[in-house]
C-alpha cells in the first residue's frame, strides 16, 4: 500500500470523531445523460470511504490480502447494501462522503455511510460488509483489526 | 432510441413469461483486484437489466426525456435499492439479469431483480425507482407507460 | 471461463471474416451530463471487442493466467493506444465494435478497432497489447495462440 | 460550479509553473482481475486533471454549458488520444496526473498529460479536445478562456 502521501494530506480523508470524512468531486465519469451524478457513482463514492476509512485505522488491501493482519489471506466483500438517494447531484460539484461503524460481529462490520453536499443530506446507505478468505469462507476479525476498530469507536468517549 | 436491431435480436434480453432476461458478460471492466466482480459492477448490471425491461415495453430513455409518453419530460431514478450479494462471479462469465415488476404506484415502480449464474443465485435487489420532472418532482406515471406495464403483468395469468 | 452460451449465441460477437463484430447497447452508465457516451466508454467498449475476440479465437483470460496456453501464466496488457473520436452516440443506441487484427509480434498484438452505428463510424483505434507473465516481463505468444491468429488471419484468403 | 473549498484545499490539484497536480488514490473500482489498474481507469484519470485544470484556471464545465464564458453553450470533448501505458499501478497507490497545454488552436487545446507515481513515469497521453456547440460544431475558443490559458502560459517565463 501507498504510504501517506505527506504532499496531499486530505486524500483519504480526515477522522472527526467517531466518522472518517472524505471529499469527493463529481467529474464526467461519476454523470449521466440526465445531466446529474448516476446512482452507481454513489455505489463507488461509498467504497472509496470504506476503503479510506479502513486506510486510516491501519487496515490495507494489500496488507489484508498477504495476511499480514494476524488472520488468513483475506478481503473486506459487501455483502449487504441499503442505499437511498434522496437528491441528485451534478458535474464539478464537492460531496463529503461520512462513514461510521454500527457494529463490529465475528467477520463482519456494518457501516453507517452518508453523502453530504453543503451540509444537505445526498445520499444515504448501511453496508455490512464481511471478512472474506480466498477460498470464500468467512474469517474471524482479528485482534489487529478489532483492536483498531474498538479503540476508534471509543475515541469519542 | 435505436430501433430494436434486426442483427443483433437478444441484445435488449427476452420477456420469460412475468420476466425479463438479460445476459451480460463478465469483462475487465467489471472486475477488481480480488479477482472476482466488483460488487459496483453488479449495480451497473441491475440498472442495464431495467433499462432493457422498459426498452421491451416501448418506454425508451430518450422519448420520456421528449415527453413523447404522455407526460411531461421526465427520466426514471432511483430512489432505494436493497442488495444481497450472495455469490462471488468471475471474469469471463455469462450472467442473466431477471427483472420483475412488483408494484406499481403513482410516480414509481417496485422492481425485484436477480444475478443468476447457470441456474446459481449470485446477487438480489429490490430496486423502487420514480419518475421524476426535469426540476425533480415526481411525474405522475401516464397511461401509455402504465398500460404497457399492466398489460405486461396480466400475460403471466 | 463460461462456456459459449447456447441461450445466447450472439453475446460474444460474430467473425465476418478477418473481422470481430461485437454489439454493444449505451446504457446510463455509459453516457455524462453532455447528454452523449463519456469517451471513457468507447475505450470500455474496444476492450470488450478485443475480449471477445480473443474468447472465439479460443484465448480464454482465464486459461491465460492459468498457463493453459503453452506459455507461463500471463496476461494481455494494452501497451498503446491511438483513438479518434469522430461523431458523438447516445443513450440507448446500438453500437458494433469491429475489431482486426493488424500484427501479430513476439509478444505483441496490434489490433484495429472501430465502432459504428448503423454504418456510420463513430470513433477508430489501434491498440498494441503485450503478453506479459506476472513478473510484468514480455512473455512470447506461444504456438496454440499465435495458431489461432494465423488461421484465423488466413481464414479471409 | 461547486465553489473551491476551503475545507478541502487540494481536492482540484495544484499548479505548479505551468503544469497542473492531481493526486489520485488507486480504488477497487480502478483495478481489474490482473490484480493491477485496469487501463479504462487510466483513462478517466487523465480526464480528472483535465477538469480539474480547466476549473482551477476559472473555466468550468456548467459555466461553458451555460454559455457564460463569452460564447455560445459548450463543451469541451475529446477528438484524439494518443496513450503509452509503461507501467503498472496498484490498489492503494497515490497516483499524481500532471498536465500542461501543449498548443491552443481556434477551438482546440492540444494537452499533455503524464500518471507519475513517487516519480516514476506509469503512464503518458497526449490529448487533443475540442470545444464543441449543442449542435456539435466547433466553437471558437473565447477570449476570457483564451487569456485565462494564455496567462497561464506565460506565466513560468
Amino acid at each position: 500500500m501507498a504510504k501517506p502521501s505527506g504532499r496531499w494530506p486530505d486524500l483519504a480523508g480526515r477522522i472527526d470523531g467517531d466518522t472518517h470524512i472524505l471529499a469527493v468531486r463529481v467529474y464526467h465519469e461519476d454523470t449521466d445523460f440526465t445531466g446529474l451524478v448516476y446512482h452507481g457513482a454513489l455505489v463507488r463514492f461509498f467504497e472509496r470511504g470504506r476503503s479510506d476509512f479502513v486506510r486510516l485505522l491501519g487496515i490495507g488491501h494489500s496488507d489484508l490480502l498477504a495476511g499480514n493482519h494476524g488472520s488468513e489471506p483475506a478481503a473486506f466483500v459487501v455483502r449487504h447494501m441499503e442505499i437511498d438517494f434522496l437528491k441528485p447531484a451534478g458535474i464539478g460539484e464537492v460531496l463529503e462522503v461520512a462513514t461510521r461503524c454500527e457494529e463490529i460481529g465475528g467477520a463482519t462490520l456494518t457501516l453507517l455511510q452518508e453523502v453530504m453536499r453543503d451540509g444537505v443530506l445526498v445520499t444515504r446507505a448501511r453496508v455490512k460488509i464481511v471478512l472474506l478468505s480466498r477460498a470464500g469462507k468467512p474469517v474471524r476479525i482479528g485482534k489487529l483489526i478489532r483492536g483498531s476498530l474498538e479503540r476508534f469507536l471509543n475515541q469519542e468517549s
